[in-house]
């Protein structure tokens, strides 16, 4: 089961830091621009310094896709780099009819052989399922985006509760099949984490949002996480990606992971059940 | 304006009829499995044989992604092959955070160069905005799926509205912008596609679920045109690709799309404001 695998990494390498690899080459440093395959050197430099304290890599599909097949043997060759301590989440947000999901997770689960993807609910169980029917692959349900268009339909009250309640509280209901259903919750939405929390003790949050976007880590730590301080994932992207434009990128984003994970750690034995979580 | 465009090439080729090219390796003649490139011939041979019939080609992207780098090799060159007076629309239900739709954007309206595309509504307006602004492309919005999971989300009423008519709301309001945003609404549901027409009375609806999805094509066509008996695809995939796995496959899906257009415009004729869409 994913979800029990997930607090097993989080447990042992006592980080719930997820880094987003977002690679753009309009943004890593400049001293990478000579090489042969700069955003592969970038991802390998970035990977090396920061699996120490990371629990998972997100690969947000868009930045691979938008440079065709130069971008696929990218993905490729990065998933081939992280070590096997450390999860990747395929950020996808796909889902579409059964015939269609079915080629988009044989994609992500066979193909690349990702951990966990990411999916859109609107489309509903069908176009999920076949993600879920690979049991030790991790499926995160959009849920509440940290985006301002959330707004448009997410907030939406249905009997007086809002759209992402209602989606929070079937994707309980497919976790029941194989528990590996998670819920992304954007960190720029805290009180409505905690709401979302309530509703799902146990599923795992991937939180994005904090960073560029602006959430409040704290509150976010506090709420997203169970009542162990587990199940959680706070990813970052650009904010320790291109903390430095200079050759000292990859220290430097180690030492913004460090933080942050340290940060999380000493929020969660706080405000949690102590000792599960060490801070180091 | 993309969705002018789009009538004046429904009205210049006199057909609705939009084919899925769906191409899947399992199902595609065995005749042609000792070709080099045997999707290609497939799709080859199906567009020399369709294109006349057709107004639009929508290339499901998950049957091309799921092939690694060989299937986006197959998109470009299968796109490069549909003539020009046939629309190209990516079936890729993307959208996410700005940064990440505006990669997708050049992915799909950039790199392959695709007439439209299709995207998930679930995250908003900023998640879709990246795609609209290339002025000249269109962007049909999921709204009511052919699929059994739209009942999860998209029936659930708020103040006595589905949600579906939320979301056609919205894009309504969004087509303000550049007059380029349609709504996928699937072919099973004839009774709901004259309620979105109705409050949508001109925006372009995508809608697939006749075939082998079983929808009723007199509603579907009655309902999902405009007053004009325009605004609309009527999309196909399995039913006309797969009807034979003979050698003579590509003869029996153009008689097929011949057959669909000509019920299409003997529908119109009888429904809605004659000699705008002859029978041919």
């Amino acid at each position: 089961m994913f979800n029990e695998m997930l607090n097993d990494k989080i447990r042992n390498k006592r980080t719930l830091v997820c880094l987003g690899l977002d690679t753009d080459i309009h943004k890593i440093p400049g001293v990478l621009l000579s090489e042969i395959d700069p955003l592969y050197e970038f991802n390998k430099a970035i990977i090396a310094s920061t699996h120490e304290f990371v629990a998972a890599y997100k690969l947000n599909i868009a930045f691979y896709e938008s440079l065709g097949i130069p971008g696929w043997e990218l993905l490729e060759r990065t998933l081939s780099i992280i070590p096997s301590d450390t999860l990747t989440i395929a950020d996808a947000k796909r889902a579409d009819i059964e015939n269609t999901s079915r080629k988009y997770a044989e994609t992500y689960f066979k193909t690349f052989n990702f951990d966990a993807i990411t999916v859109s609910p609107y489309m509903g169980m069908d176009s999920v399922a076949p993600f879920l029917e690979y049991e030790d692959k991790g499926v995160f349900v959009l849920c509440l985006t940290s985006n301002a268009g959330a707004q448009d339909f997410q907030f939406l009250q249905i009997e007086e509760e809002p759209l992402y309640l209602k989606v929070a509280q079937k994707v309980l209901g497919w976790n029941f099949l194989y528990g590996n259903c998670g819920l992304v919750v954007g960190g720029t939405h805290t009180n409505e984490i905690q709401e979302i929390r309530e509703m799902a003790p146990e599923l795992p949050f991937l939180v994005p949002g904090i960073g560029a976007q602006g959430g409040n880590l704290e509150k976010v730590v506090k709420y997203a996480t169970d009542s162990f301080g587990l199940s959680a994932l706070i990813n970052v992207s650009r904010s320790v990606l291109y903390a430095s434009s200079e050759a000292n990128f990859a220290e430097v984003a180690r030492e913004r992971v460090k933080n942050l994970r340290d940060q999380i750690n000493r929020i969660i034995n706080v405000q949690k059940n102590p000792g599960l979580i060490d801070q180091n």
